[in-house]
């Protein structure tokens, strides 16, 4: 039986929803988690929700702000993400969850939990939605600058996670770029291209832009600076559009009661948009799963966050990769 | 009086909407333009649309596809591009507006035009909507690899164009990181930020992706490599989200009859939203107006995009943009 650690002090709904979150994962998925935080809080809340079977608490006494400098997380050792982390290296846990401070998460991720030794570098894969699927943006943020034999890692990380965890078979792989043609793109791109072209992974060439929500590529690799600003302006572009529109409709009746009967389809879309439903984005490569949510999580995030961390234990997804290390990557090239 | 140089066979609807916005600028706005392309079709156009008076056209028997490679165009000397950008170097024309292959036009832009000999690179300046105004997004494709000189440039030329083109006094400027605080990002963003601190630019730091569209920032710098993914995931993120949200209603007849009530709200938010409205996007620095318009300009855009190129020589946006070279940079500091 494997079991979950999750930072239950982190995230802007800390520990009310995190803590409901853990319970619907047992409630629903039958997935046990260790709760790491303010133990008599903690207590409170599963008292309150009415439930009485014993789930695991281990007790913290400090936590880690939402604004808190990252890097903070490693002297603050008695902080509730801190102590996740370390139960996971230390094996008393399977996998970690938090939606505290993303930079902290990361932060425990990479130098507590650690990343698998023939990887230089973790990344984060974010699963964002097109209109036939998924397509899997890697890296997001974990690495701002970086060297082709990296982006050849990414990629083979984004194949695994696309291949093992969204069911894509033989995922179609890309290199984010400027413009469709081979030679096109900044130094980084130029140098990694034939590296990509000479692996075992199905390169499909220079992807751009307009292809990460068209749903033309599987998995598009960049770095993690470009990863980032994209992933962060498609969320303020979503709700600066959803303001536009919102404000239109304001000044028409007709307009008004539109929207009214609109609702329930564009409730069915915002599901298929919504990061509650997805689980948040994983750091790939570390060596146990490490689940970030988004700070807004709720505990039906959480639940989903659970569940994911879970399934790359189930789906043995370190394994895999580590397969895929030794097969896919080019042959006989020093990278 | 001047006259803007208008690439006629540039563009997906070329010539028949190229040459009727032309017209439209002439008629709606007292604009003069000189129209480069195939004679005959052009002659055609004018005649069908009913317009008596004389438009001076420049015949040429070439045309840059819209998969050309770009570098090309420097070869194509009888190009409709090649011929309308040199008919603005030779002082025949002030202006020069294209619906054609980008990177033709850019190179056109650069290579024939030529920047100002103040600046080592002119940048393209995409104006982008926010529920507040517009924020500029500065480099989104002219310069891949960047050099923290490059960026502060970039800066200047983004809040000039801010300034004197859009009317956002004082613009706010930011550059574009993973994190708000100074010290966050790649090396690049860490050695171009004392710079812009020590500049008289009206610099508040950091900026991150969510602030792209949230109107918190006038002015957000970035290498071209970046703001030509962002440009094109935002586009391609619009496509999606009207598809996927189309997709969920035609489900319902309610959801159907609720999306036909809205479609006049809807229609003024797209009206926003629509790069038709906003006459392309200028490349920053060359000696002469240079607009760069969507590939699926229709007349409308191109007129749009005349009416903007003559307001950067009614603006006299050069003679400021100098200006603010020799007072708003960082004094004394070799860059």
């Amino acid at each position: 039986m494997t079991r979950i650690a999750v930072d239950c002090m982190g995230g802007d709904y800390a520990p009310e929803e995190i803590v409901k979150g853990c319970l619907l994962a047992y409630k629903e998925l039958g997935i046990e988690t260790l709760l790491v935080g303010d133990e008599e809080k903690i207590r409170d809340i599963l008292k309150r929700e009415g439930f009485r079977e014993e789930l695991s608490i281990v007790n913290t006494t400090e936590v880690i702000q939402m604004d808190e400098p990252p890097s903070n997380v490693l002297r603050k050792k008695n902080s509730s993400l801190y102590v996740a982390a370390k139960l996971v290296r230390e094996g008393l846990a399977d996998g970690l969850v938090s939606a505290g401070n993303t930079g902290a998460v990361l932060t425990v991720g990479k130098f507590v939990i650690g990343s698998l030794e023939e990887l230089e570098r973790p990344a984060i894969g974010a699963a964002l939605p097109n209109p036939k699927g998924k397509t899997v943006l890697i890296d997001v943020g974990a690495n701002v600058d970086c060297k082709p034999k990296h982006l050849l890692h990414f990629a083979l990380i984004g194949h695994t996670y696309a291949e093992e965890i969204l069911g894509i078979k033989n995922p179609r792989v890309g290199i984010l770029s400027i413009g469709e043609e081979e030679g096109k793109g900044n130094e980084l791109v130029k140098e990694t291209y034939p590296l990509l072209k000479m692996s075992k992974l199905n390169f499909k060439g220079n992807a751009e832009g307009r292809d990460i929500y068209a749903g033309t590529f599987d998995v598009i690799v960049c770095d993690g600076f470009v990863g980032n600003v994209i992933l962060k302006a498609s969320e303020s572009l979503g709700f600066a559009v959803i303001q536009m529109i919102k404000e239109e409709v304001q000044k028409s009746f007709l307009a008004k009661l539109g929207a009214l009967l609109m609702k329930p389809a564009l409730n069915n879309f915002k599901k298929k948009a919504d990061f509650t439903e997805y689980g948040g984005i994983p750091l790939l490569g570390a060596k146990k799963p490490v689940i970030i949510t988004h700070g807004r999580a709720n505990a039906k995030a959480i639940k989903n966050a659970i569940r994911v961390a879970n399934e790359f234990l189930t789906h043995h997804f370190n394994e895999k990769l580590l397969e895929n290390l030794r097969n896919l990557l080019p042959q006989g090239v020093k990278v």
